[in-house]
């Protein structure tokens, strides 16, 4: 065995989890170490041995991490954390506010060239994986259309909205693909569709004593942007029910890209079917951890996407290997 | 439109046909001539004004042609045009003799470092964007297993072992996945699979005056290698049905990496359905050529197989583009 790549864990929500039980499947890799903005000594980790450190202490802890995973909130973490770290760390992060990428991108650039790391920024599945693949497909396929379906899987903006509703106690909401629209995609009449056509969603309800459901059911499908354009469905369950059967968080979907050439259709085909979403981000993060690591010894500096890394880098096995094996 | 990059054919059949047909779907490219073994007066071109050139006058394009796709045959020509071209274009080829890649990456390598270019090999759908596909769901999923499916789609290898036959006027042959291992594979209980229990074959047969049918289906089911080890079902039809149904070119498969993270299954999928298996190849040595261009423009030198490409490469977006439309 070679020198190991150390990964470091900054923030130990559901993804941080997801990415220390990542490193320990693979062998060329080890745990540097979580750090939290909590109390370390409150911190029960998944795994015996896993090292748990304070935030404050993360610049300490500078040469002993190759690479840092970042694993705050995209939406309120990751905007700070992500330059800050990137100057003091080689960093991998999923950032998904698809419209604040190319802010995100110059900041992180500019601070992990600052400090001589790379950063690859938005990886995961998507954007990530799915990314790649709405890229192959229009360059493979330049005359045809692309489409992204997701689920089935919990929307966790989509049940906060259900929670905030008068009158419900406890909710979880299911994105699903539509079927018509899969079809459609799939035999090349799907241009134009919207994503409240490509999409309907399932609503798991439970009321507070006294709340009127039929009161409750039109406040869900008339809610604006959330809602409204979609075909949505709402069923009441028990609060036992909630806790026995919607605890798990699938996800997954596909990415279709169907086009001509000299007339003939072709259509490619990505999908994910996942019994853990986050599980499933988390190894890919850590994936590309192993790209950043490898980019940085060869001297590369700066911010990073998908788009901008070779597939070797991902695997620990070397170009012949891969030549030989799985070319 | 910036500069165009020039795209030559060497070698004209079918694969051949294919790049110019690509060629004409991408804005940034232009043709810059097919070059053929034939008398180029005898050819007759897919598009009007793609120019015809003898093989003997490549050596004095090499100042008009910005990448050279190679199309002719992965067993008898490749292994000779690969390195002789790599020396005087930039190039990007098929070769698909999965056990001869080594070698064949070595003398492509050499050549091109002589000459100063850059020579991608073995792209395409499988070796090609199947091939990332197996690294991506290794990568990802380091505790799992990946399943290769091919078809439904016409094997040239065994319809012509099938025409060798006594007895045979004409044949064609469809590869076609097995349902059940599709099944196992996706359920986690594919792994040990052969890939004769993951396919079945289906022969359609034209016989030749006065043969036996059932002695000729009993050649074909115990054909070893090609047949015996395979589900095989034949089918007799006549010279007019074979003409009228079987000349197309479909193909397609899928690459299936289960696996998983916490104890959790996570499935990945990728698969193609191609109405048109040269045309769809050829899509993707256009697209790889565009990055070969790149990758020359910018200094590289020697072999690189689809391991070796970031994928921003193939995309005639700039990365700010990318970041903005695609991530």
């Amino acid at each position: 065995m070679s020198e190991q790549i150390r990964i470091g864990i900054a923030g130990y929500g559901n993804l941080g989890r997801g990415v220390e039980a990542s490193v320990a499947q693979n062998p060329d890799m080890t745990l540097g170490g979580v750090f939290t903005r909590r109390d370390p000594g409150s911190i029960e980790t998944g795994l015996p041995g896993t090292e748990v450190f304070g935030w404050g202490s993360l610049a300490e802890h500078a040469d002993r991490i190759d690479v840092m995973v970042l694993c705050g909130g995209s939406k309120d973490d990751l905007p700070q954390q992500g330059p800050e770290l990137a100057a003091i760390f080689n960093t991998v992060d999923s950032f998904d506010t698809h419209a604040r990428i190319p802010e995100y991108f110059a900041e992180v650039d500019a601070a992990a060239k600052s400090g001589g790391k790379v950063a690859v920024i938005s990886t995961g599945w998507d954007p990530g994986v799915f990314s790649i693949n709405r890229l192959f497909g229009e360059a493979i396929l330049p005359e045809g259309t692309t489409h992204t379906f997701w689920g089935r899987g919990v929307s966790q903006g989509h049940s906060d909205a259900l929670r905030r509703i008068d009158g419900v106690a406890g909710a979880v909401q299911y994105t699903l693909p539509a079927a018509p629209a899969i079809e459609a995609a799939r035999n090349g009449s799907g241009a134009g569709l919207t994503t409240a056509e490509m999409h309907t969603r399932e609503c798991f309800v439970v009321l507070e004593e006294g709340a009127d459901p039929e009161q409750v059911r039109a406040t869900i499908v008339n809610m604006p942007h959330y809602f409204d354009e979609y075909e949505t469905t709402v069923n009441f369950i028990s609060a036992e029910e909630l806790a026995r059967d919607h605890t798990e968080m699938p996800h997954g979907g596909f990415v279709l890209r169907g086009g001509d050439t000299g007339g003939q259709r072709q259509l490619i085909e990505y999908g994910l079917t996942l019994e853990d979403n986050p599980g499933f981000t988390a190894s890919v993060l850590v994936a590309y951890a192993r790209a950043a690591h490898r980019l940085a010894k060869a001297g590369d500096r700066g911010a990073r996407t998908v788009f901008d890394i070779a597939p070797g880098l991902l695997s620990p096995r070397s170009p012949e290997e891969l030549r030989a094996g799985l070319l």
